[in-house]
C-alpha cells in the first residue's frame, strides 16, 4: 500500500521458480542506478512458480525509459523464461466504464476520479441504456449509448471494441453493466475487464444472487470483483468483502446493504489495477 | 430492517420499566384497528428503563392522524411517565447538509438521495467554504456559503440557524464539516445533528486522528457517526465500523481507507435516522 | 443478547400472521402476573408468517409450570394456529458431542462448559475414532467409541440413537465429526443436530472445502453452522463468519485460519441454541 | 503466511534505508548457495528506515549455522549499520505462560500446542493464583504458583525471572494475567513479553475496559495483543480485532463476546512470534 511516486517504473514478473532471481533483478537495478522503492515476491510452492513486483525510481536510472523493456529481456527476462509487464507511474492509465441503469458504483468511481484520489483518465462511458447519460454529462465525460439486443450484439460489440481502441483504453470496468460480454470481446481484452458480481463467489453465480441468498437463508452476503473470462463469474478474483445479514433483512435490504459492498469492492479492485499490483496466473490473482 | 410502508405511524417510546407496557400499547393499537407491522422493545436492566419502537398501519386506524398524539398521551403515555416521538412514514424528513471541502461523504449521500434509496428531502447545503458549490449546483440543491471565522462565528451560526428553521429542517448532517458547532447551536438541535468522526471513538478524539493512529501503530482504523453534543466527539454513538491496516499503510493510505468507512458509517446513520430507528438516552443510543 | 434469569419461561412461537397476536400474548402474560423480560417478534412479509420469542419471570406467575403448555394451547395457541416450544431457563439442556480426530472445536466447547460460560450438561461424547478419548477422560465426560464402516453404519447409528435417548439428550453437536449421518438418524432429531461446515455455504459444499477455496483463488474463507437435514450441507443456517485470505495463504494456512472461524461459529450456534433463540421455518432460521 | 520448512534460517533486519541492501543480501545468499524461500521488505518512508525478513534453506548453504552470525555481520551487517536477529526454524522457541484465573486464552493456547498447530515448547506456566494448576496438570506442564502482593512483588518477580532464565525462555505470554509487571521485569525481556488487552487500544486503557465500553455506548469492541513496555497498555501493537455489539449487549455479553476476540488475537500474535514475523521499531511493529 506504499505510495508510489511520479517518476517510477514498475515490473510485474512471473516465471518458473529458480535460484537467484531476486539477486539478478536487484543487482540489475542497483548496477544501473535504479533506487528500489518497493519489492515484493511470492513463490507458489505447490506449482513452483515465482511472482514479483518491483518498483524503482527512474530519476538516475541509466537505461532510458524506452529501452528498459529491451535491456531487461536480454539481460534477465529471457534467461529465466519470465513473462512480465512494465509500467510507468507517470503515465495515467486510461479506463473505460460500462454501465446500465444503476448509479451507486458509477458515482463512487467518479467521486474518486474527480477528487484526485486516483491517477486515471476516463475518456468515455458506454451504456447499453441511456439512463446514466445525464450523470456522464454532469462530469463532462463523453457518453456513448450502445444498446444491445440478441440480434445486434455482435455488431454493437464490434462498435464498442472500436471505441475502446480508438481511445487507447488500457482497461474496462463493468460498473454493474447488465450484459454478458461475448467470448470474442473478452478475448480482445485479456485480464483487462474488471467486473463486480454481487455475491461472494463461487456462491450464487449468475442472475439475482440476492434473491438466491435470501432464499437460502444465509447470514452473510458478499461482493466480488474479478477479471472477466469466457466463463461467466468464473474469472480470477481480485477483491471480496462480506457483511452480516439477518432474518430481518428482506431482499430489498440485501440489495441495499450489498450496494455498499459492491462499490467498495469494485473501487478497491480499480485502485489495485491502477497501482499495477495485480498479477494473474492460472485463474488466480497475486495481489501485491 | 423491515421495509416500512407508505402509510404507517411509528412511535419511539421510553419510560421507567413497569409491568404491562407492551400489553397496554398492543391493546391500544389492536382496539383501534392499527395493524402492527413491527414492534421491538428493550429493557436496560441495570437502570430499569424501558424502550420501544412500534410501527403500525394507518389505513384502518380509527384515531385520525392529528389526534394520535393527544389520545396516546391521555390513554397510555402519561400513565407510564413515557417520553415519546411520533413519526409518519409518509412524510419525508427534511435534512440539511453541512460541508467543507471533502467530497466523498457528500457524493455518497447525494447518490442515495437521487437514486431513491432514501425517502428524504434535502432543501439546502451549507458550506463554510465555497468549493462544493459546483456539486450542489449539479444536483440542483441550493448551496449557501457561510464562511466562519472566530470573530464572525456567533453571527454566522445565527444565520445558519435561521436558514434551518426557515427550511423546516428536521435534522442536520455534518458531512466532514470542519467546524466545531457552538454550544448554542447544538442546544437548538438536540439529537438532531449527526456527525462523522474519522476514528473508532473514544480513541483519537479531536483533530487529525489518522495521524495519531499512524503514530500509535494501530492495526485497525475506524469511523464513528454520533449525535453532536456540547462535548466534542463525546455524543451518543450511532454506528461504528473498522477495517484492518498494516505497517505498509502510510498516513495517506489510512486517509484513503478511512474515507470508505466514513461514508459508509455516516450513510448508515442517516438511514437509521430516516427510519426513525434511533432512540437516545443518557448519552447512549438504542438502535432498533 | 440480554441475560436470561434462572426462573423464567421462554416461548418460541410461529403462526400465520394475524392481527392481535402480540396483544393476545402480552395480555395473557400480564393477566397471569408474568413479568415480561424480553419480547421479540418478526413478520416474514413475503409469506405472511409471524414469529415470536417471549421470556417472562415465573416467580409470581399464577399458572403452574406444568400447566402452562395446556393453558397456552387452549387460550391462545389453538386460536391462532400456532406452533410453539416452551422452555424453562432453570433447566440445563443436555448436549451430546460427536467428534472424530480434530480437537479445536472440542476444546473450545469444553472450555466454555467448564468455565460456566454456558448452562449446559454434556452427558457424553461419541467418537467414530478413539483419538479424543483422552481429552474426554481429562474432563471426566464419558466417551463412547462408535466406529462406523459402510457395513456397520445402520447398526452403529442405532446404537448411537439408543445412547442419546438413554441420556435424554436435547440436541447433538457435530464438532468436526467426519461422518455423514443417515436420513434415519436425522429424522429422529429434527433441528436438533448442529453441524459446522468449513466454508461459507452455499459455496464449497461437500468434502475438502479449503482445497476447493484455494483452487478457486477466493479472497475470503468462511465457516457455517447449520441444522443437519437429509440434504448434505443444505440445512438451515444458524451462524456464518468469514475472514480475509490472500495469495500468500497455502491450503495449510487456510485450514489454520479456518479453524478459528469454525470453533467460533460453532460455539456461537450452541450459545444461541442454549438461549432458545433459534426458530426454524422452511429451511431458514429466525435468530432472535 | 507461507509455510516454513524445518531446516531454514530467518533474518530479521532493520537499518537506515540505503541503496543496494536487497541486492547485497540476495547476492550473499545466492553466492553461498542459500535458496531464498521468502523475502519481504518494507521502507518506512517518513523516517527513511529499512526493514526486511528473509528466510532461506540451510541444506546446501555453505556457511555453517554457528558462523552465519559472524559472516553476516562482517560482510553485510556492519557495512549498513544493521540491527538484526537470526533464527532457525528447526529450533522450537520456548514460551512461558503467565495466568491468573481465566481459562479461555489458556485452553486456546494449549489446544494449539497439543495439536501440533504450533512448533513451540511450553516448559512452564506461572500463576499468581492457584486456580489453573489443575489444567496445567492435565496437560502435564509444570505449574508454579507465585502469588504477588504489594509487599512481596519485587521478591516474587525476581523468583519469576530466575525461573524464566533457568528454563531458557525465549518469550513470555500473559494469558489474561491480572498483574502489572514492574519496569525491572519488563527491562529484562524487551519485546519478549506479549500481553492481551481487552479493548481496541488506545481506547479504554487500564482496568475494566468492557465496563467503560458499555458506559460509552460503543458499537464495536476489540482486543489488542502487544509487547509489554514500561508504559501500561502503550507497547507496540501486534494484532487487533473488533466485533460488533449493540444496545442489547449487557456488560456480561461484552465480556463473553470479548473473550472470543481475546483468545484469537493473542494466539495470532503468538503464531507471528513463532514464525519470527514481527519486528519492533520505535513503539510500532512491522508484521511481515
Amino acid at each position: 500500500m506504499s505510495t508510489t511516486k511520479n517518476n517510477t517504473a514498475i515490473l510485474l514478473i512471473h516465471c518458473p521458480d529458480q535460484k537467484g532471481i531476486v539477486a539478478a533483478i536487484s543487482d540489475f537495478l542497483l548496477k544501473n542506478n535504479g533506487n528500489v522503492l518497493d519489492i515484493e515476491q511470492h513463490v507458489e510452492k505447490d506449482i513452483n512458480h515465482f511472482f514479483m513486483r518491483v518498483e524503482w525510481e527512474l530519476t538516475d536510472f541509466v537505461i532510458p525509459r524506452e529501452k528498459i523493456e529491451d535491456y531487461f529481456a536480454t539481460l534477465i527476462g529471457n534467461k529465466y523464461q519470465m513473462q512480465w509487464q512494465l509500467h510507468f507511474s507517470g503515465k495515467k492509465p486510461r479506463m473505460a466504464l460500462f454501465v446500465s441503469k444503476m448509479t451507486h458504483c458509477l458515482y463512487d468511481i467518479l467521486q474518486r476520479y474527480m477528487s484526485g484520489e486516483w491517477a486515471v483518465e476516463i475518456p468515455l462511458i458506454i451504456g447499453n441504456h441511456e439512463n446514466l447519460k445525464a450523470i456522464a454529462d454532469r462530469f463532462d465525460i463523453p457518453f456513448h449509448h450502445v444498446p444491445i439486443t440478441k440480434a445486434t450484439k455482435a455488431a454493437q460489440e464490434a462498435k464498442e471494441i472500436a471505441l475502446l481502441k480508438e481511445h487507447q483504453i488500457d482497461f474496462v470496468v463493468l460498473a454493474r453493466y447488465m450484459q454478458i460480454l461475448s467470448d470474442d470481446f473478452v478475448r480482445e481484452f485479456p485480464n483487462q475487464v474488471i467486473n463486480i458480481h454481487h455475491s461472494f463467489l463461487p456462491a450464487f453465480i449468475g442472475a439475482r444472487p440476492y434473491h438466491a441468498a435470501h432464499r437460502r437463508g444465509v447470514k452473510i452476503i458478499g461482493a466480488t470483483s474479478h477479471y472477466v473470462t469466457a466463463d461467466l463469474d468464473e474469472g480470477p478474483i481480485i477483491v471480496q468483502h462480506t457483511t452480516s445479514v439477518s432474518h430481518k433483512d428482506s431482499i430489498k435490504d440485501l440489495i441495499r446493504k450489498g450496494k455498499n459492498l459492491e462499490k467498495m469492492v469494485l473501487s478497491e479492485a480499480i485502485y489495485l489495477q491502477l497501482q499495477h499490483k495485480v498479477l494473474t496466473y492460472k485463474n488466480r490473482t497475486i495481489v501485491f
